[in-house]
């Protein structure tokens, strides 16, 4: 099957069309976003979700969003255009792509002078540079994260940094798709990542229609898997990067990696550089998104799987230090530590 | 709600009764046990889990199965009730528990000499002893282990090592009930223990009704919980130890002590002395149980949820190296590195 078929948001004709992934495996349904309103609630439920995809949706759904306005005003098309982004970037707090993409669409607008409909032509455009760079971005990542890679080589993933969090190939897993074309052979090991399962319904999923050959763990089996020595790097994307390289992803990822240094295994984050967010000096000062303590008792279940009344913490995303990535792979190279220092040189 | 009520193994009258933990927390139902097959199938399925209580099960399971042989020839029982205990001994093969109280019942047999119903009634005392012996234990246990810790800790757990995989109290969640009696007030938080969910069905369930405040987190949330600042101690059970110190518990549990050492977070491991195996020299000659697949991919929920026939390893259990264990809690005393020596001194 092509990665084509797959890929989380597309643009057919006129319409939107967002993969509900969480009907994966199950269910392939791609849904219409038609308001603001449908943009915001699959961004928030998660049927889009990986930093990069979000940012492509979130730019085609500004553009969606706005493109019905009737006034013939620049000025308050623009505050039109910027209330609704303002509304769009609170469905989740943690991936800075979706904050990146929407400034982005409105720096482009407030710098552009014409009629409404050329402005919205010109959003249209934008939002359709966001997808494209992000396919040629995760390209590049897969391009130099191969260089990290041998033939055979066990890998273990955690969460889906995919062509189903991207706007194709994934961050992470685009070395594999890769490899796999140029005969490497790699053995995957996928963590299922509890409570959403990405791991288990979407890496696997989108793996093994790929025709690569992969192992569904759970979490807590990360560590007998290397103890056994099969994984001989690990993969992962990122949400959020700080200035100093500590990178916020899918939560786990910061066990996973201190497993890895444990282990003598590298562990590499795969950080597209519009996830950079050199405002933020530290992995402290990113905000963690907490979730709803259903999505781990009763989410999925026949029956609930923890007594009622139960407290929960279920935090969406952690930090993992910049001291136990071995390397940070971008679109522009691979970064090495001090990251403080090498992220910027890389930008320049 | 007494401990005394959720026991998972009980002799009432001439009744042997099983908790079904496959249905908790749902459901609170115990099952009698009138056959061998009956016995062997709550080992094998896990109605009764953890170490000692499967000792204890294994006991009175073993004195059900045969009590009513109508031979009259003590050798002719002794080959029967050897072949029985074959039988059962190949329910699950990682505890100890389970071939230990077998053989401790066997020796029992093979050294009486008398009539077969004075057998019958020895081995029932026999199966007694050890439940008895397990509750004595798990309540030294408790006090040892609470000596170790502060009133107001956190405390990480990880599976179920509690009143309902013992024959009461439990050996790792022993000192927290006894912490209680005394206001401790500790503050808990339960890995769920992914696939069979015994942190959330058994640990969370038990700890809440006896009023202990609990908090259910994923497994792959015990980095951030120690990053947060919340945990003191790390207390677990404990399968099968070495004579090296290595012991085996549940999967994800060496993953937890990697990630305490990392945090500088003592790490406790719960051991009755039935279950240290001094012929087994270290952890790498335990074998370690593969368990169906479909624990991970399809059970608990209502759609699979992961994509069909995809590879799944499922491992049980995994070794905690003696090097990450801060100490070993055994109902003779704490046991300090070295464990080699130290673990043989306390059996003097």
């Amino acid at each position: 099957m092509k990665l084509s078929e797959i890929v989380p948001v597309k643009f057919s004709g006129d319409r939107l069309l967002i993969l509900d992934q969480t009907k994966l495996p199950g269910e392939k349904k791609y849904l219409e976003m038609q308001s603001k309103e449908d943009v915001f609630i699959a961004i928030k439920k998660m049927k889009v979700r990986g930093a990069p995809a979000i940012g492509v949706a979130a730019g085609y759904g500004l553009y969606v969003s706005v493109r019905d306005y009737e006034g013939r005003d620049l000025n308050e098309f623009r505050q039109y255009v910027q209330s609704t982004a303002d509304y769009l970037v609170k469905a989740r707090p943690t991936a800075v792509n979706l904050s990146w993409a929407l400034n982005r669409m409105m720096d482009k607008l407030n710098a552009y002078d014409g009629s409404v409909s050329g402005a919205k032509r010109m959003l249209f455009e934008e939002a359709d540079a966001i997808r494209i760079e992000d396919e040629n971005a995760c390209r590049k990542m897969g391009e130099y994260g191969l260089s990290l890679l041998e033939p055979g080589d066990g890998i273990l993933t955690h969460c889906n940094a995919g062509t189903l969090a991207t706007a194709m190939y994934g961050t992470s897993l685009s070395p594999l798709y890769l490899g796999e074309e140029k005969g490497y052979h790699f053995k995957v090991f996928a963590d299922e990542t509890r409570p959403a399962l990405q791991g288990a319904r979407l890496t696997a999923w989108e793996l093994s229609k790929a025709g690569i050959d992969v192992t569904l763990i759970c979490d807590n089996m990360a560590s007998i898997v290397m103890k056994n020595g099969w994984i001989d790097a690990v993969v992962v994307g990122c949400d959020r990067m700080a200035a100093n390289g500590d990178g916020a992803n899918k939560i786990g990822t910061s066990g996973v990696a201190i497993l890895a240094k444990e282990y003598g295994i590298p562990f590499y984050m795969f950080v597209p550089t519009s996830t950079i967010d050199f405002d933020t000096p530290t992995g402290d000062d990113i905000q963690i998104e907490l979730r709803d303590g259903k999505e781990i008792s009763t989410m999925w279940y026949k029956e609930p799987m923890a007594p009622e009344g139960i407290s929960v913490y279920n935090p969406s995303f952690d930090v993992t230090p910049a001291k136990y990535i071995t390397a940070v792979v971008t679109e522009r190279g691979i970064v090495y530590p001090p990251y403080e220092e090498n992220l910027r040189k890389i930008m320049e």
